[in-house]
């Protein structure tokens, strides 16, 4: 696992978490870019929702009403690293699912370009949180 | 991966993940408790911080300054299910470890009471979140 994030604006309440194979952890354990080819990284979003099982405890580190947990699945992205195949999107292929399902052909034409602001880490926005 | 969580209170504001081994989540997919000899549950504790790198974002997803990354490991803590060595405690080991080294004494004799609450779950807060 690399990450875990909040995303809230307006419209959205997120809990994310970003998981990645053994070639995309090697490269952000050494810190290097761009990515390799064969590079994988997964995004899970849920939408976060207040948890009452958490809230119940009555000692210890859960004292108050304020823990929060996943709720439903929101989308799954993927980006997986090909410098032939996927030449013309800073060499990483963009997907996104619900529930299975591939999203549309517009959801997939926004992917890159929000990616652009991250250009100088490679697209990448999550930075890497060791333990 | 199990899930993802956020805790915040008056003294803490963090971020969370939960892992477990293949027993556990084998155990989690079926639904079934108590959890089978074996099974190994990590909990996974950053301090929750801004991030000023998704903020910059001009468009998409991000619209706004409410993104939120980890920051500074906290700290990691492990359950282990062995219903020989540790029928004391609900047949599970406990502990809680900060930079690789493990806390003290009445640290780890206060996991087992906190987890109390969730007997009716074989001790363990985290929720199975499926994507």
């Amino acid at each position: 696992m690399i990450a875990v994030a909040q995303l809230k604006t307006e419209k959205v309440d997120q809990l994310r978490a970003q998981l990645e194979n053994e070639i995309a952890i090697k490269a952000y354990k050494e810190g290097k870019i761009p990515f390799p080819d064969g590079s994988i990284i997964v995004a899970l979003h849920w939408t976060r929702v207040p948890s009452e099982d958490n809230d119940k405890v009555p000692a210890g580190p859960f004292p108050g009403a304020q823990s929060f947990v996943v709720g439903s699945p929101v989308n799954m992205q993927v980006m997986v690293k090909d410098s032939k195949r996927y030449a013309a999107t800073g060499r990483w292929g963009f997907g996104d699912f619900k529930d299975g399902n591939p999203a549309d052909e517009a959801m997939h034409k926004a992917c890159f370009s929000c990616h652009e602001p991250a250009k100088d880490r490679d697209f990448v926005f999550t930075r890497y949180a060791p333990f």
